[in-house]
């Protein structure tokens, strides 16, 4: 399902600027894919692109309508069927990444048929998945792990993305969350595709490539979190990572949406990541940590970092405070 | 999604034994819910229940027209269709354990339609589904784990569940996969969830419960299969089992499916079992080891039992050779 670009990034009202994620990660890591914003009267955020409505988006070439908002419960709420629908009629394809379809409002599916556009939604992955094998494949991998949800797996994997491509590594980085799939316009919501195929679907999403070529592959969840860690082993399996690198957020309570559950330690992630991911890979190794540490201040942030990396012998790097070029060399 | 009995098990013109383990698998643990079997001219073998065809089993009350066989790729062949048809006509529920949707033929759901019956995919389950949280839930649950696919998990916890009840023990078998489904008339196909809700599931397929109930849980995959270990931990996770019996079937060559992948030792599946189990049960124990043993002879078969018994200082039995009362004996 490849989403066409440029899009045209619809946040409606939007007052919280965590519920437009999705369209800022478009805006900070591909800023090319989007043509403008498109914000409604009482919308108190911006992705800081170009204002613009449907018809001007549309003359400028854009190409997809993208529903660049979250709200609780993945609803889509019915006060934006007019725009969908104009959007449509525009002949732009429509792109969510909300939890309820598109094509379950009969208004959206008729209108998008009689004007000959796609409905994406991501969180509906559609295509013929298989189960895994296992085998190896040619082609090097690298995926992002973490101690808990949120910890900042796809923002790593972006981050390493961009600094091997400036290095001329040979890289692509792979979705596996509807954010990533936004950013790249690309990829696979591993955590919507039936059980079955979770590891088979990650062996398609990075099939053989050229020895030198690297896969930098979104993790998701975490390996101790009792409610995706099926989801977490079976995207490890799946994308026999050659190299690792662990996520993990300081000052983090409890384990994400479970009150009273604590994270684990660093030194269990890393090694339960690392027995699992032998079982396809026996080569896989641990090449860095990348921690988020945007709740404490500098001086501690860097002693964090540097006590990190004396104990378990890997770079550590905060990606928004440092770089992750450290963590690159250890690729090279 | 209940299954209504009885059933009458459709086998049509089945040449395999195997191709029809679904039926079978009703008949050997739940004769009572099946009223009788229907096959076809050129049906080459019997679940052993008594031959009836549409009408007759209607008049004795057969409420569910069970689709009793497998056939590579999971399709339902067409010439299936004029009997399911006048299944229907006859007011019978249809239910399939095939992949292709029953309602994927329009005219199977315009007919279900008219004549007001059900149509159940049981690897197509409905219903909401929710996030696991690991919190801990009363009663007591054990759930089977395997070396590899098909080593005997269902069998194990049936067998478990019959000799359970045999003692007076509140217990309940709670089905994970197709057949289970047909054999209790409930349960969820816990490989065919979104991958998002497969430990959530599992704790809505066992919810809290009185604390001297058991549940026993069907066991899916291993944690060592490279296609279907997401599954398998989910499931785990979701179950946070009392609990664990460890199923193996000796002289397998390799991992189901996978030639030239070997299985992994009792040894290392009894440590990533138990390791696993203690993110949502910190007092999880292994109290058994059921082994399949069908390819060997008596006395190899017992010095095999004695030895992993010996090595473990766990019960070890062939539930089909001995009995499962030993392992009975360590929840009592």
């Amino acid at each position: 399902m490849k989403i066409k670009a440029p899009y045209l990034l619809f946040i409606g009202d939007a007052k919280d600027p965590l519920s437009i994620k999705l369209a800022k990660g478009v805006v900070d890591w591909r800023p090319e894919l989007a043509i403008g914003e498109y914000s409604l009267p009482g919308c108190e955020v911006t992705t800081s692109h170009p204002e613009m409505n449907i018809q001007e988006a549309v003359d400028k070439g854009a190409k997809t309508f993208v529903l660049g908002f979250a709200n609780s419960g993945g609803t889509v709420d019915e006060k934006w069927i007019p725009y969908i629908l104009e959007a449509i009629e525009a002949g732009m394809d429509i792109a969510s990444g909300l939890h309820q379809r598109l094509d379950s409002f009969s208004e959206i599916s008729e209108h998008a048929k009689k004007h000959n556009v796609q409905l994406i939604d991501v969180r509906h992955p559609v295509g013929t998945f298989k189960t895994g094998t296992g085998n190896k494949r040619t082609g090097k991998r690298l995926l992002t792990v973490g101690t808990d949800c949120s910890v900042g797996k796809m923002y790593t994997a972006l981050a390493l993305e961009k600094a091997m491509s400036q290095k001329n590594f040979d890289v692509s980085f792979k979705a596996t969350g509807q954010s990533g799939i936004f950013i790249t316009g690309d990829g696979i919501a591993i955590d919507c595709v039936v059980s079955d195929f979770i590891a088979g679907t990650v062996e398609q999403l990075s099939p053989p490539n050229n020895p030198e070529h690297w896969d930098i592959i979104e993790g998701q969840g975490s390996l101790y979190h009792p409610a995706f860690a099926g989801v977490s082993l079976g995207l490890l399996h799946g994308a026999q990572p050659d190299a690792l690198v662990l996520c993990h957020a300081e000052k983090r309570e409890h384990m994400r949406g479970i009150p009273g559950r604590n994270l684990p330690s660093l030194a269990q992630t890393l090694e339960l990541n690392l027995n699992a991911a032998k079982l396809t890979n026996p080569d896989a190794r641990f090449v860095g940590i990348s921690v988020n540490t945007s709740m404490l201040g500098e001086d501690e942030a860097n002693a964090i970092c540097a006590g990190y990396e004396k104990e378990f012998s890997l770079p550590c790097v905060d990606p928004i405070r440092h770089s992750v070029s450290r963590i690159v060399e250890q690729l090279q």
